[in-house]
């Protein structure tokens, strides 16, 4: 379980370092992605849910306290940092955030934390890696539910997600994306999701015979079970079905060239009277080769995805940071900007507004709280002094949230491939911020020798 | 936490097929990488120690029971199913697994579990995801480390990993592949792993100036502690240091042309009298680019990798899967082999030799266990009738193993880029049971129509 350890040891040295100093100021940091991954139009916001449940039962246990106070690396901090500071903290701050299932843009804060300093900075690294792993995810699923064009997508990536905690979370938001169900009981159990499954070639290796193994199935799980049948020959299998006078609700395909595969076993079935048996198709797929599936009119009604959606395979990580960008100093709030090469960011807490009719997308600004609204606000407060404001909505809510989000988006934006760049704007006030503090704060000049 | 809802639906739908046949005949599963990943010439075992925890506390507890019996996936379960079978369900099977940190090629058994096969059967999504994740990473860990020459490698990737435990557990993985330590806390206390960590540019934007952000930081944590001087101007910043008379241990630089940058700051330091203060680096860095700093001749004395390493960037899954490769039939084990197009699987429980002194590799052999020895085993037993055989090794232990046998690997095999294939062969025994396997059992031929 995530707690006060999951987090790295700067933020540790960090926090010591404002306790001795005795000061703790308010600030503000935001988490965003800093480039959409080459392939990406947009994001889609996902994982908030978690976040805010990670601040909400975030502390340092007494295990946690001894272990900090063992490394050598924290051997300058007070007793009391570990005993008063450490061992009392409880998040305390105000968190604001995107909408889960909204799509987002580079650039664009995800989430904003207002808190204590020691307190925004030791959460970062949870809330990076929470908030980017399933945004990153729910943005590969909303791929692959265009591409598979109305037709069923489900999650079957468990297996090769990054351990068990990553599959639960990969299958929550592939729903959220719009996938219509999960392989992953974890997933299913914790946030009420649909769960789909067929059987493993090792069922039908482990029976006498393939067609036994078919009847057993069935005989068990009903007579519109789904049946594998690409264990040895799927083209016999099909066959053997008809023969038998079976009826599955499906026979999926794992394995093969799925084209011509799909069509024939289309053919084999359709004159055996299985007209009703739908065509499921498994093993290695992504949005890409569903989209070459259907463009070939493949007839094929339904996709399990795995590998590609639980890994995110062709962009496997964001670009996702966690800023500073304002902090009370004297009573006042300065806003402030990292300046290091190539990796400037905006300062002062900000809001991202988005134009156009409700579910309609026509152009964010991204700008100054106090700022003449440019559309409709994406950051709404979602902690206040450390407690959550509202439940979270159920995934299936969320997912209908996504899909219209989504819809609204320009047709180039969801463009598969080259997509195009949606309008993202920074506001009048926001610039003249930053010619202010770039005019009088110390300048990197990137012209080396 | 994993448990035995950590799986698919479909690995539940086989198990009340077999339970509603009322036979649960002994089977063995093996667990092995179908291709490696075009930039690696071997893999490096790891995760086998969380595996076998997994399998010491599987178990479905009340809660997971009564969730299973309400899907209508499995409403065709007999009553006897949930009750009897899966309330009392404990693992109950033989483990053999490859040594963690020891090299592995593409077809090679890391793991083979011989149980009831409904056991074998539900576990399998677990297993995959842990061993898989943690051998993704040590592999990538052993090539950062190569690259790296000798000088230190740090673990910083947590916030862009899977999720927390991800993160955890890639740092884990890095350790045990070579890393020298890790940023990340909960694997440190976890896995009695080195931390480590510096500043993050926060701390310097949170302070008056950056001078006093480095002597607050330097108060606390003692003068040899590492400051991070690319907030602004990082040779501003390194000949304010030389010049206020600090004598850090080291400095780090995360942004921009990190080779020339690095010279120009040990030009400083050294002529400030500063000649014991390293240089560190990081900052979206992997094994290509250090090897290219270093042979740039960049005077960097250690290195903190992230995301590269976290996520294994280039390559974010192996094709690892799990494979029926026999069961009991009539009191007779039978081998049994997967035939599907393209994913051919090898039957029977099979054992790994390598030849070679102790630590070197000139070659494996994959063969039957009865099969006359070629080379010292790779596959040891671990789990006995589900209890373990012995504790796993610590971390430094393993990496102490796994620096060892990378070094006996041939060389070519080790290469960074288009690394050379390592010779793994089929032993006459297993050659001959494949093919009197297909001859015998239908077959699938790949010409479609």
């Amino acid at each position: 379980m995530a707690g006060g350890l999951s987090t790295d040891l700067y933020e540790l040295t960090m926090a010591a370092g404002y306790h001795a100093a005795g000061e703790m100021p308010r600030a503000s940091f935001e988490l965003f992605v800093r480039a959409l991954p080459a392939s990406r139009g947009f994001l889609v916001a996902a994982g908030i849910e978690q976040a805010v449940e990670y601040l909400e039962s975030w502390r340092y246990t007494p295990e946690d306290v001894a272990y900090l106070r063992s490394l050598p690396a924290l051997a300058g901090a007070a007793p009391g940092f570990f005993d008063d500071y450490l061992s009392r903290l409880r998040f305390s701050g105000d968190v604001w955030a995107v909408g889960e299932g909204v799509p987002v843009f580079a650039g664009e804060p995800l989430v904003r934390i207002t808190a204590p300093v020691a307190e925004g900075q030791l959460v970062e690294t949870a809330l990076l890696s929470t908030v980017l792993f399933q945004t990153m995810i729910a943005s590969k699923a909303v791929r692959v539910v265009e591409a598979a064009r109305g037709r069923a997508v489900v999650e079957f990536g468990g297996r090769r997600a990054h351990g068990t905690e990553a599959a639960m979370y990969a299958a929550r938001a592939a729903c959220l994306g719009g996938f219509r169900a999960t392989s992953n009981l974890d997933a299913g159990c914790r946030f009420d999701l649909p769960v789909s499954g067929t059987m493993a070639h090792s069922w039908v290796m482990a029976q006498p015979d393939e067609l036994t193994a078919f009847r057993r199935y069935l005989d068990v799980h009903g007579r519109r079970a789904v049946l594998l049948i690409d264990t040895y020959d799927p083209l016999a299998a099909a066959r053997s079905i008809v023969e038998a006078g079976l009826r599955p609700g499906g026979v999926r395909l794992d394995s093969g060239a799925l084209g011509p595969l799909s069509r024939s076993v289309r053919a084999i079935l359709d004159a055996g009277g299985c007209a009703e048996t739908q065509i499921l198709a498994s093993g290695d797929l992504d949005e890409y080769r569903i989209a070459e599936l259907l463009g070939s009119g493949a007839p094929i009604d339904g996709f399990g995805v795995g590998t590609a959606l639980s890994t995110s395979w062709d962009a496997p990580a964001l670009s996702g940071v966690y800023k500073l960008v304002e902090i009370e100093r004297n009573g006042v709030v300065a806003p402030l900007m990292k300046r290091s090469p190539g990796k400037q960011s905006l300062p002062g807490a900000k809001q991202v507004w988005r134009a156009g009719a409700p579910d309609a997308a026509a152009g964010d600004v991204i700008g100054l709280p106090g700022e003449p609204a440019a559309g409709r606000p994406l950051l709404k407060p979602v902690v206040r002094n450390g407690e959550r404001i509202a439940a979270g909505p159920p995934v299936a809510e969320l997912q209908a949230v996504c899909h219209a989000a989504v819809c609204g988006l320009p047709a180039a934006v969801r463009a598969l491939r080259d997509p195009a760049a949606y309008p993202v704007a920074v506001s009048p006030g926001l610039q003249q911020l930053v010619s202010r503090m770039t005019a009088t704060s110390p300048r990197f000049d990137p012209a080396l020798p």
